[in-house]
């Protein structure tokens, strides 16, 4: 049996990951490919609930432990339920925002002990692994600019908060060359979109 | 500042804990101390709503990871929002269970493994401590029966993970016995109230 591809989207608010995702989804789908898009947290019923409890404006007293055990949580179930069994029967997995979320929203935002959240992020992955992460990567200002009014309970911290957030993911994206495709977006969606798929199309040839 | 009392009651279904919690707390309030009553999953908002998906019997499809890590959840934001403090400013608390609930039913219920649970529940519980735990030990047939029919989704589980739950405890409480006392309820709930009373005092007294 052919094992699937797992290819994880990061990046902070307004990085336009989210309008990649559905580009590169439907032109993987045209070319005859088994393609399933999650998005986290959430992506099936549990993790939908889980959600809720996660984004919700009026949870402000929730501490970073509770945080990050809840995005645990809910990846947890999308790993056992859906995308463990996608690449077992050989689907493209597109999954907006994975473990390397937690580890820069709560791990390197909040300060907390990466160690700790990594040795977290394997029980909750059940140790499945992207095959490769295409991080878009925007001046924090910017992306913020561009993330708009509807700020949900993650996007309304502070300017710094979100600044420890990208430098967090370009020091992982530094670790790991071998992962992380690193995205520049200050330029056409157009032109955006060609690095991805250039990108999945080398991995899809690689397997 | 003087520091608080941190006492937890564990037990299987049907150990009558719930029935003790009642009558020391009232005991305790009519001596004059400053008790804090809570439950788990559960106690503070956030954490009634993760207790909500955690026990509805329709969320059959949660998998092992997922439901050890909202159990962990919910104890985060507890200890965080309500336990920590009230220790901090001298109360009494007491906890219908904690983490050991945790490493029995996911743990020992489900042959996870007891290190990484303990990592995680380290994490929880931000290292806050019980002072003393209460295990109220039933033969799990007779347990099951007193639980009755309207069972939850943790309750509607195989005798054997019942058996494997109560000698998990036992084992427990055999590991730490300066924090355990194991209270038989083959006997009249005075002559248990009276034990529970017992035990209480004398942490009391020691403090």
């Amino acid at each position: 049996m052919k094992k699937g591809l797992f290819i994880t989207f990061e990046g902070s608010e307004g990085s336009g990951k989210s309008t990649q995702i559905a580009l590169i989804e439907t032109e993987l789908k045209k070319k005859g490919l088994d393609v399933l898009l999650i998005r986290e947290p959430g992506g099936v019923k549990i993790s939908e609930l889980i959600r809720k409890v996660l984004l919700d404006v009026k949870n402000t007293e929730m501490n970073n432990e509770c945080e990050v055990l809840l995005y645990m949580a809910a990846r947890a179930q999308l790993v056992g339920e859906v995308i463990r069994p996608a690449l077992a029967c050989g689907k493209v997995v597109l999954c907006d925002r994975f473990l390397d979320s937690t580890i820069v929203y709560q791990g390197y935002g909040h300060g907390m002990d990466l160690k700790t959240i990594q040795d977290i992020g394997a029980f909750s992955t059940q140790k499945v692994r992207p095959d490769m992460t295409l991080l878009f990567d925007i001046e924090t200002e910017e992306g913020l600019r561009r993330a708009g009014q509807n700020k949900d309970r993650i996007e309304q911290r502070s300017l710094d908060y979100h600044k420890r957030v990208r430098s967090g993911y370009l020091q992982l994206a530094k670790e790991d060359p071998g992962r992380f495709r690193v995205i520049r977006v200050d330029r056409g969606k157009e032109e955006i979109f060609q690095e991805v798929k250039a990108h999945i199309e080398h991995c899809l040839s690689q397997q």
